[in-house]
């Protein structure tokens, strides 16, 4: 296995293990809250988000711990916000990282409640001393979460993404790039940047690292908007082909295949430029970035 | 006007302009996320719990500035909360406040994603330095209401809520009150003991007004059932009646109507004694005590 993809399946693995660790046992009178919960979140997904948590800080010699709890706390937050997509309100999609969806294995209600308890979850995982942190770090982790997952990040993208389908002009490729950033860019950011923040970087390696993410982040949208036009739900583990048949404008759809492919690569390079400082402690980093747009899933 | 009526006017018209100050303008491509925002969370309510962490929070000299973000951080939790709760997924209401629901007003995925953006933004506001207030109380503040409004907290109550609805058998005593505990208790409670962390109050102060606020947070819940059961839509600004209409189990029902009134004057009562060791400054808290279930809305 490649360096890369050993080290992708070691965080999966732990970060599982750590959210098993977060995550109440699914008893008592609250059970199918807390099932749902540990469905949403356990055992699924690529872990891009918690593995640049956890890359990051290794640049700066965090305690392992830390690195998992801030993975951690972004997975639920990214968990919770697939949750909520899904519903039929939203997304009104059935199949998720190959399994059903939390509406449609539990119920909606269940579903909607699962996605706000993560989130006051992911938010009390930070803020927690088990998190080993002093708390200035703790409170700028929090500080910065809010911002990725508020109304100017993660809901505000949502919330154009809504928009886009119920407007009768398709959006411009600056409008589709500000959607982007907002609904999935500014929390990879958020992620590739909390290492530094847990390690103390000095500023210009902290703005480094998040210019990566956001880099990244982009190209991997890219990426998601090329899968989803040329592979099979079985590939991908979720519905393909969604885009074109709701219509919705992409970076892909205004620039056609080849430009697309182009752009991302360029959004690749450019990130792996921003690594310069970083020493080969961080080739793990530049191998992320390839493999962003070489994915098959 | 009585000294408590106009202590919660002033109070709901600062908690309003710290509100107003912290939500974005609803301008800019994400508008109607923000106006749905500023719909849910501004003007309207009792106010109940930011009074509650202002009233705590000047028996400890606390400042006005810090106290009222830290109100209006528990004032947007408590909106989002209703947001979701009004869904059609949910209790499926259109009236709150006295005006159309935020999934009437705007539309149900809008509904969705403001209240998880009032949800992020109640954590940010905590977090942020304007609420003046050193970083190991922040975290101690974003650690209680992460608690609050967790599965074991807020959404714990709300699901509790959702499986006695579909369950065959009602609710017994002991699991109604474990039930209002959780949905709208310990947000209650920790409203009351905001102040007491903001002051850095000792231990014994703290916790008692957090009993404080868990007592005045069970009468107000039995004072609810009995106007839901005797008041009209017109007088209480939201649809009545629906507790009896939906056969939901509450302590109204099991007790009857004289056994419910009794035990809501001796939870009065009881929050009024944790109250023994404050001076004349916590009048206005002992008269909130009593106004909890002689409120007429």
């Amino acid at each position: 296995m490649p360096p890369l993809q050993a080290a992708l399946a070691q965080a999966a693995t732990e970060i599982d293990a750590t959210l098993d660790h977060i995550l109440p046992a699914a008893e008592g009178p609250e059970a199918p809250l807390l099932a749902a919960m540990r469905y949403a979140v356990i055992g699924g997904g690529k872990r891009l988000r918690g593995f640049l948590v956890l890359e990051g800080a290794r640049q700066f010699g965090v305690s392992r711990q830390a690195a998992l709890r801030v993975a951690a706390a972004i997975e639920m937050l990214h968990a919770y916000s697939l949750v909520h997509d899904d519903l039929p309100a939203m997304d009104d999609d059935d199949l998720r990282r190959g399994k059903p969806t939390v509406h449609k294995a539990f119920d909606e209600a269940t579903a909607i409640i699962a996605g706000d308890a993560l989130q006051a979850m992911a938010f009390g995982t930070l803020a927690d001393e088990e998190t080993h942190a002093d708390t200035a770090v703790r409170i700028e982790l929090v500080r910065c979460l809010a911002k990725a997952a508020g109304a100017r990040g993660m809901c505000g993208g949502q919330m154009l993404d809504m928009l886009a389908e119920a407007a009768s002009e398709p959006l411009d490729e600056v409008q589709v790039g500000r959607l982007q950033l907002l609904k999935t860019g500014r929390l990879i950011e958020f992620a590739a940047e909390a290492g530094a923040i847990l390690g103390k970087a000095p500023s210009a390696q902290r703005h480094a690292l998040a210019a990566f993410g956001r880099d990244i982040g982009a190209a991997f949208q890219i990426a998601d908007d090329l899968l989803d036009a040329t592979a099979s739900a079985a590939e991908t583990g979720k519905r393909t082909g969604k885009d074109a048949e709701a219509g919705k404008a992409t970076l892909l759809g205004l620039l056609g295949l080849d430009r697309a492919r182009m752009q991302a690569e360029r959004l690749v390079a450019q990130a792996r430029d921003h690594l310069d400082s970083f020493g080969e402690r961080a080739d793990l980093l530049r191998d992320l970035a390839a493999y962003t747009i070489e994915r098959k899933s």
